[in-house]
């Protein structure tokens, strides 16, 4: 299987400039592979893909089976790591209309996602789109103390002991810590079927555990292959070399370009079912760097959609940024522009030409009037859009992040700046008691 | 009816910095009305509401009755200002899951979008979908010439043309220029019934137009009061006085804060319904601003969502930013969070309330939380989420960007910088023949 390739352009970064930082990356690799720096209690992510417990693996596998069998939704409740990632991971891999496949073509259950936000209006429209379906719910939570899926949750927990009632337990599956918190009583209490979140796996890191998989399971992900091209990931960026491992070039490179001054980053794609996977990669980066008055924001924008509203800005407005590229080689389906016959000579040139074609160019095309603007460009390219490269993608950027938050002078395994609106909400409610 | 409140926090904004303003935003008000500022060419906008051609809008309004009659599915090709403005407005009015409701809840087509991205793998899924149902094409250009837009209704016409033979012109509706350019020409040719983008109205200043109407209505928005809104808005912003105007209040502001050094600007909404607001409001704000190497870069979160992600950055990362929350006062349906048995002690203090009312609480918590991490908030309140507040918040934003534009010294109309990749892009095609 092939790597991650990256590419960037010379113009805009020399390579003295990353031989410079040659010596903080290895410093930076020992500080993770010897669990010394900051936040090394939350390391469980690095050697996941070869000690991941087996047995909880199969156990995803099972139960996706079953939801798979039974029901018509299944609704998975949580928030940040515990949402994006797998979200992420279905929408890449799947139908870009996956929920809206008529059932005799979709085969698997719908899709949706609740305790992810505080909108009544959101969860009384959820509720009228479950009502005469078969459901399943998947709640994630490592304490069972976040509010947006406490609130979900215990509304939903209602609404299926009303549809099934002394049944609605084996309908419930609770992802959340091995022994303790609110969501292991509850769970034990009911007798609701339980996946384990990994004590030393934060969650902005967890997509490859129970976390992610279960849902991506049950909507038909290879997770088998997904977590192959994690464990190949892990043997490929474990080099200290940042010239031999692409994952730490890219670390380095970042962090040059902060220190010039560029303080936002944009993740670009060309395929908008990638979306959610720039979600899940701006926590990645914004939870683990974005701390102490620094880091680089993270953004991120689908092309050419988006050239079409932020695309002045980009070429032309303040020149504070840079553009990380996510390149497909191979498309799952491409379609040609046939000829026709009513269309102007101005596009004859289209003719017999394919769509994904003429995508490509315009990522050439956007590569080279961006980096004429002074917009570097960092081109990550991948051979295809299946599970596998997206697994290794996965370990590529939490590898990355690992090492851009050392060399950033961080600790990029906590946040403590998540906590402050938390407090005022909860103190809010109370007082008013 | 109400006007549109607008509020800051004074320990990061003092009276005295808009006070200085105030003869500028006199100055940039007569450039607007006066019509002698730069780009003054494109000032259609400003009068609009009063102006409007009653005889197309009503074409409008009849249309889509005729859509709504004999479509499964209306879509609607157009990239930028011909794509972000109807889906704002479709998305914010109408239900949450609005494609997914079963025919029996929907009454109207499901609305789908092309020709916003140049990705085979899109198009493909979305013929998939369209099989086996009854479709209407709205087709969005003023030129003809959009690339996005020409591939997809090349491939689109063949397939109403195969679907529906000699009578498939019956249901592609073409929205271009009165009277020149390949759309036009190509409308007149076939007997395809048009809709006309006015002259002096740019794309992303178009929501207002047929280019945003036809497909709200046929999703059953109510383009009356939509319009209503924006016409009762033209009347209360024409204020010049910075102080009796808070769509000029809100542009000084905006100033204000970038000349302290804050080049990023949130807009946050807690409804995950305004995610196309804030996308066809970033188009606005940054293809107005963003030129000759100045201006805010303009992002959008949804909260509580997305401080699960970015929370963390924005608390505590680098100060450079400021956030615009729209705050809906009365939303359309709220819900109670009844007492549960199973519960710990823990959340007692939930039951009872609504989640709205915990949303509201998030709100504010997370307004005292980033202001005291030094991050100013902006407070844009509407009474509610319904067409008459959403028409007079567009062109509250419109005329804001038109004044916040001149403040800063760009031309608020022009996008230059746009038409570097597609130059690009169509050489690189036609290089390759």
């Amino acid at each position: 299987m092939r790597k991650i390739d990256l590419s960037y352009s010379d113009d805009l970064l020399k390579d003295h400039e990353i031989i410079a930082l040659k010596e903080q990356v290895i410093l930076a690799h020992n500080q993770i592979h010897n669990k010394t720096g900051l936040g090394n209690e939350l390391l469980g992510w690095l050697d996941y893909p070869n000690t991941y417990n087996k047995e909880e693996f199969n156990k995803v596998k099972k139960i996706a089976k079953k939801i798979k069998n039974d029901s018509d939704i299944l609704v998975v409740i949580g928030i940040g790591g515990s949402y994006l990632g797998a979200r992420a991971v279905i929408e890449a891999i799947n139908h870009t209309f996956y929920n809206l496949l008529p059932k005799s073509k979709r085969k698997y259950p719908q899709i949706l996602f609740a305790g992810n936000n505080l909108s009544s209006n959101y969860m009384n429209d959820l509720i009228e789109i479950m009502e005469d379906k078969d459901i399943s719910i998947n709640v994630i939570s490592k304490s069972g103390t976040t509010m947006e899926t406490t609130i979900a949750f215990r509304i939903l927990k209602k609404f299926m002991e009303r549809k099934y009632g002394k049944e609605a337990y084996k309908r419930i599956y609770v992802t959340t810590d091995k022994e303790k918190g609110l969501m292991k009583t509850l769970a034990d209490k009911k007798g609701y079927e339980t996946f384990v979140i990994p004590d030393d796996i934060g969650g902005r890191f967890s997509v490859l555990t129970s976390v992610g998989l279960l849902s991506m399971a049950v909507s038909g992900v290879n997770i088998d292959e997904l977590i192959n091209g994690a464990k190949d990931a892990l043997e490929e960026y474990s080099n200290q070399n940042v010239f031999e491992n692409n994952s730490y070039k890219y670390a380095a490179i970042r962090n040059i370009f902060y220190r010039k001054g560029k303080d936002l980053e944009i993740l670009v794609n060309y395929e908008p079912s990638l979306q959610f996977f720039s979600e899940w990669w701006k926590q990645l980066f914004a939870e683990s760097e974005g701390k102490d008055g620094k880091g680089i924001m993270p953004l991120s924008l689908t092309y050419s959609t988006d050239l079409h509203s932020l695309g002045q800005y980009i070429q032309d407005g303040k020149r504070n940024l840079f553009e990380t590229i996510i390149n497909i080689e191979k498309v799952r389906s491409d379609i040609r522009i046939c000829e026709d016959e009513d269309d102007d000579k101005e596009f004859e040139f289209l003719n017999g030409k394919s769509v994904d074609y003429v995508n490509k160019k315009a990522f050439e095309g956007t590569k080279m009037a961006h980096i004429k603007g002074n917009v570097p460009n960092v081109v990550i390219t991948i051979p295809e859009l299946n599970e596998y490269y997206l697994g290794k993608l996965i370990y590529f950027f939490q590898k990355s992040c690992a090492l851009s938050g050392y060399l950033l002078g961080v600790n990029p395994f906590d946040q403590p700046g998540v906590e402050e609106y938390k407090r005022n909400m909860i103190r809010l409610i109370k007082s008013a008691q």
